[in-house]
């Protein structure tokens, strides 16, 4: 069980936890739950560090941004045992959680369950584990797995201790086919693949972090995404099933739609470069500038040269990186050669993912003509095994997000 | 060096500890600093854990308290290396800090400062540890040391690292003679015998914990009792000395006086029971209920009966418990036998110490006609070999600890 910095932001929602916990124990479960520092300690933490020093030692960092997941791994052991429930705290070393050196964002090396498992065979006790922390074991220093790690702490532990399912408790009630406040008849899906969930997390749905998606599909770790706001009375009574959604292999899921959702993001701005040198080398001559500026660029279009001499190449940045973009391509106007750049900064991207399309033809063109429909302009498209992506107008992101939505018949 | 709460209160602070260390490291020291945590930070703490279980895990407790002096020990790492100076932060089960399993109020058992010293060697790195606390090796869990147990830390790390002084930074310039609020006339010692020390401390003089005291006798760590407002320029130019009050063995001080200080208390209570019978086991029948009630008893007197069956026995304890002492007594007053009780809870302590005394004659009987002489009423009397206190109606308290101070030479 994880419950991230909202849900344990107070003693209150400490106790709310606490009886989630004592729930599964009693079904007869054995339980390690992690959890994340109180909401808004990390944020003072951090404060902190960067008013000490702008520079800071990623090792002191660290040293101090974990202290606040040790204190409400504590108070939620305290808590649990004041309502009967046998549990004891770990820290990141105690266990230990054993990461690399890359202090601030650490990767998970090994994490040994074995003492965790011996205590809940002889005890029942339930393991606490301050979360989005290890040890780098030649140093003994603390190590952070950097923001949103208690994720990725979650599915390692699960892993480590060979758990039936990792449940990841967040402020909504599971996975859904897009963005409800865009279209309100969105469905909370019951299942979704680990790959079709590594691209709804990239594309900006903020469920779950890609890391700890990509860990469990690695490790084989089932996932499911549920309310910490669930009350008993929502859990199905006929199937015993608790509200969510479950991130697993895509041979569990038994029915598998074509399109499973559909993700977008707007704040794109989009920057096409007219008639360039079609040579090797000048991806590099416009990209090696952009990554030098830390510019995160996205899609990358390229058409075939028609002449076989010169090309247009378009592709897309952050919207508040667009006029920072255009200065950086057009400093380089020489070593790169083109003819004009032109773009525009209000561009939004809308994706459409499904695991089903890998057997599917025609998924694409069914889109292509839907939003033509509706005098959609289709600025670029990008495609995957399993998802592709248009770039529109932004004005027509929710339009375009609710015909889709329909179209593959997301709403039922 | 060590710091307390309100020296770390904020960056600011920090900034000004990291000056302080910086001046010892330019001087050419090998320097340790163990700090407390931010001022405010472990009430907060504790008032959590209270707040989740009015009776929590004490292992819990101090998983979840010693995180803020190791966030004050990052911090100040990240300021002294943001100044130039090599530094690192280190948690008790780092060092490691070995004490005993009695979590909350945990004893030192051992310090292992070989990786401290070897740095110093080496790198001339700063080490900044987190005070109040340790790691009990069998279990492998944090422990702390009690509260005011950072002091505990730093005399017992100066011990470790052989350290040729322990500089202890408050928010006074060191050990008066007496409470300078009482006699403005009240001077600063420049030395104090440890003995001395842990009867001023004992009676309630607030600069140092008995306990680190105690251990500073016992590894002969000379403890240096200074103020984190000391500016450069209160450094004596022509002995190069800080202000301060040196605590040591009495052999280093050369010019010992016959009194050293005198201390005093308030808000205690006496109680006297009269007709006492005199015979074995009535003191266990008088103070085993007060104990048992968990009232602290202070100052005991007992004459030699005049009559060989009965006495009369004077009892202080605080004010605050008068009157639920005087009931606990009342109820037992069948298994003790006695006449009747009186007491008063308006009556005040007042201690000379020195450990002069011992060698001088005579000492106690000067202080007795001083007090007569200004009508000042003793209520009893209580001695030992470096220190005799006697108790007074309150009212003449000040009185008192002036007269007794210019009495023996401590105005000048």
């Amino acid at each position: 069980m994880k419950f991230g910095g909202t849900s344990v932001a107070d003693i209150d929602r400490i106790r709310n936890v606490a009886r989630h916990v004592k729930r599964e124990v009693d079904a007869g479960h054995d339980v390690a739950v992690v959890v994340s520092a109180m909401a808004g300690k990390t944020n003072e933490l951090v404060a902190w560090c960067r008013d000490a020093s702008a520079l800071h030692d990623a090792r002191e960092y660290d040293a101090v941004v974990a202290s606040g997941e040790q204190v409400t791994a504590g108070l939620l052991a305290i808590v649990l045992q004041s309502i009967g429930v046998t549990a004891r705290s770990w820290q990141g070393w105690q266990i230990p959680i054993v990461t690399s050196h890359a202090h601030g964002a650490a990767r998970i090396l090994g994490i040994d369950g074995d003492e965790l498992i011996k205590r809940f065979k002889e005890r029942k006790e339930v393991a606490v584990i301050a979360g989005f922390q290890g040890i780098h074991k030649e140093s003994g220093r603390v190590t952070t797995l950097g923001r949103g790690g208690s994720d990725t702490s979650a599915v390692a532990i699960a892993a480590a201790i060979h758990a039936d399912r990792c449940d990841i408790y967040t402020d909504v009630d599971g996975v859904y086919t897009t963005d409800p406040r865009v279209v309100p008849k969105a469905r909370r899906l019951d299942k979704i693949a680990f790959e079709e969930m590594l691209e709804l997390a990239s594309l900006g749905a903020k469920v779950m972090q890609v890391r700890s998606v990509e860990l469990g599909m690695v490790h084989k770790v089932r996932i499911f995404v549920r309310s910490s706001f669930e009350k008993p009375e929502d859990i199905d009574p006929m199937s015993n099933h608790p509200p969510g959604t479950l991130i697993c292999d895509e041979e569990e899921i038994v029915e598998q739609q074509v399109v499973t959702g559909i993700a977008f993001s707007k704040d794109e701005a989009q920057i096409s470069i007219r008639r360039v040198q079609d040579k090797p080398g000048v991806a590099a001559a416009i990209f090696g500038p952009l990554a030098e500026a830390s510019i995160n660029v996205d899609m990358i279009v390229q058409n075939v040269s028609a002449d076989g001499k010169t090309t247009d190449l378009t592709f897309t940045v952050p919207a508040a990186d667009y006029q920072r973009s255009m200065d950086v391509i057009g400093k380089a106007r020489d070593t790169i050669g083109f003819d004009r750049i032109d773009g525009a900064s209000d561009v939004a991207k809308v994706s459409v993912i499904g695991i089903g399309m890998r057997s599917h033809a025609g998924v694409a063109a069914q889109a292509f003509k839907a939003l033509a429909d509706r005098n959609i302009n289709i600025r670029a498209i990008t495609t995957s095994e399993i998802k592709f992506s248009v770039l529109i107008d932004a004005a027509y992101t929710e339009l375009a997000v609710r015909t889709l939505h329909a179209l593959y018949g997301l709403d039922k």
